[in-house]
């Protein structure tokens, strides 16, 4: 197959009647997929049923001498801070173990610091008169979202194959309104990335302006390898201590896509310093996190060792689902020359770059044959996406069979947008 | 036994020689009793100790349609509103249900409201010159403490036997400045007092200046009698829609003090609009909270009819604690003359109102003497009782045994600090 991009307007026009009548008959099969979300499948959900049969002897309520079934330990239960520090590669004291949401607990730390400052601001951020935040982007939609509806300024960073462009960050710091940034930082979501050791040495050492400057470090993939064995991961917090910055960073990690989305266990860790002072802030608003199921997950995943067993299960499911579309991609797209892709090994995402100003029209056009993908400019601050290139796919939730006709479905409308931009 | 205030001096200072001798021998014992907070004791906590046996088939993880382990339903599952529904007499879809901490959702709503505003402000409440918040006290200490964490000025509005004393709230908001009221309406914490019908019909007929004025209603023991049947409780949802106010009020409940302190799940209630509106700010925070609890908590408690069965057993282990205290106090102090107290037939605790000038120093007798107790004044607005009187005791975390004894200690130390403020 000749490259689109190469074939003459009359070879277009014939390949486009082509691809046109393949839409066609995706479309008269009235499908309803769904690659919009990293939601986990059904499968993987039944991977860990047993999790309910735990706590039934009355030795279980209790952990470390606290009865878990009642209130008290605002910052969690300390076997909960075990598994998360050994996970994480921090320390259990620097770790604080919420509900089941991690992003909640993001969403408060930026929320805090608008309302009361973080340990080191002069004041609170609602009293600055601009905030500016770092977005590298490609990115999280919802992380963007999070500062967006604080107000917030959002600059795009660039995104590199080793991770946020540093250069870049390291100028932009020099604007002491730019009190922070979002960092998935091992399989980046959407492009899969794991940011470079120069990267995050740079990263945490960074000399910001803003004296109360934060790193969200959203270790949201952390041990979430689909494809080879679990890939060693530098802990972030030693690093910005060793650096002399060891208030300028919050990590965050959950058990989502661990155990259960619906109902899994979450935390941040950060310095001593910063601890003690969100402990402060956070015994105002709340008493403590389900304590409860803290428990039933120490119970259930009880080591580092052993959560990364029950991941190797996780992948045994999601490898074959990424290779699905990796698969596709390549034999469908890669000849066209009409768009790039990540190959990653983990996490919940394949980033697909189209031809500029194609993107929006591809997924329009998936929607028109029964595919949800996340939005077109999604992955950018204010969902606009300079280049409406970028395409975030999700393959997790989909079975093989239904990910086959989505990922068919969407080669289709890559090639119809294509040859529409091209002129046919 | 002659009422304090009517001894000579001298029959006080003998008095005064045998109850310090009684105090010293209290001392001695090296007790270590805690009627601090409203915590449930264990007796309560292993009453429900067969709830972490469900969940156990499949189909369990399917409530209405959606796969409970999964992200989604931000607003929680259908079966737990209608749940949280039947028990405050609301309707299903003003129910917004969360995680383990109503606190944590009380929180969130201020927060809200100072970010972004609530519904009818004009502007977020970070940009007004000035808050003021209503405090009817004695009332909760987390309550106050919130609002006085976003720096509101906090307002004292007496409590009277039928509830907060409406003269003083209707003229209160008048103010555009005072925002909102605390309200724990049902066995009020501390007093145990059960709000009149005709302060609930004033309250949600209130014609505040603030359009954004807002009773945060902590229905915190809307099913909690110790004593007798349950008492029905009007909707404040329906009385302010009925009195043209259907957005000036969020109801909030929990099943802490029903199932587990540790591990439950909360609610918030409220009209359409302010529905449409939280949801919206909380989309960008939180993709859904607990679902796995809330369908657990869903097939465990049932309806109403079979949560009230479970109350009447907490009531079996709550009432007999309750008594201990109140008949110690009969008996002890009642002849006395030196303090007053609440009879209550539901809540978590007894008030009681010293003399004058003594509260600080019982406590601190009590303290030294191995009980520990909620500090003085916390139970009003910045930890100040104007008159140092107002004592709050929880008698449901210690067993009776315990019970007596720090009871005991209690009226020890009520009787030491009034002789040495009537003078001996």
């Amino acid at each position: 197959m000749t490259a689109y991009p190469n074939m003459t307007r009359e070879e277009r026009g014939a390949e486009y009647t082509r691809v046109r009548q393949e839409f066609e008959l995706w479309k008269a099969k009235g499908l309803k997929l769904n690659m919009a979300r990293g939601k986990p499948g059904k499968q993987q959900l039944d991977l860990v049923s047993d999790i309910f049969s735990l706590m039934q002897d009355p030795q279980d309520y209790v952990s470390d001498g606290i009865d878990v079934r009642n209130y008290g330990e605002l910052s969690g239960l300390p076997a909960a801070k075990r598994l998360f520090a050994e996970i994480l590669g921090c320390r259990p004291w620097q770790v604080f173990v919420g509900g089941n949401a991690s992003l909640q607990l993001m969403y408060d730390t930026i929320s805090k610091g608008y309302t009361h400052g973080l340990l080191h601001s002069p004041r609170p951020w609602c009293r600055e008169e601009n905030i500016k935040w770092l977005c590298p982007a490609p990115g999280y939609d919802r992380h963007f979202k999070v500062t967006e509806s604080f107000g917030f300024e959002l600059i795009t960073i660039p995104m590199t194959d080793e991770g946020p462009d540093m250069d870049a960050v390291e100028e932009a710091v020099k604007d002491s309104a730019v009190k922070g940034i979002w960092c998935v930082p091992k399989y980046s979501n959407p492009d899969g990335i794991i940011y470079s050791d120069k990267v995050i040495r740079r990263m945490a050492a960074l000399k910001p302006a803003a004296p109360d400057f934060t790193i969200m470090w959203d270790n949201a993939y952390c041990i979430h390898e689909f494809e080879g064995d679990y890939v060693k991961f530098p802990d972030i917090l030693a690093l910005c201590e060793q650096a002399g910055n060891p208030d300028m960073v919050f990590e965050f990690a959950s058990t989502s896509k661990v155990t259960l989305p619906g109902g899994g266990i979450s935390c941040f860790a950060c310095s001593e310093a910063n601890m003690a002072y969100m402990e402060k802030l956070l015994s105002i608003q709340v008493i403590s996190f389900d304590k409860v199921n803290q428990q039933r997950h120490v119970l259930y995943l009880k080591d580092k060792a052993h959560t990364l067993e029950l991941m190797k299960k996780h992948a045994a499911i999601m490898g074959p689902k990424f290779r699905c579309v990796v698969d596709a991609l390549d034999r469908e797209i890669a000849p066209l020359e009409i768009a790039s892709w990540q190959r990653p090994k983990g996490g919940y995402f394949v980033s697909l770059n189209a031809m500029p100003g194609t993107a929006k029209r591809t997924l329009a056009l998936c929607k028109e044959a029964g595919v949800t993908m996340t939005d077109a400019g999604a992955t950018f601050p204010y969902g606009k996406d300079p280049q409406d290139s970028n395409i975030r796919i999700a393959p997790s939730l989909p079975p093989v069979e239904e990910l086959e006709q989505a990922i068919a479905v969407l080669c289709t409308c890559l090639k119809l947008s294509a040859l529409e931009a091209l002129g046919v």
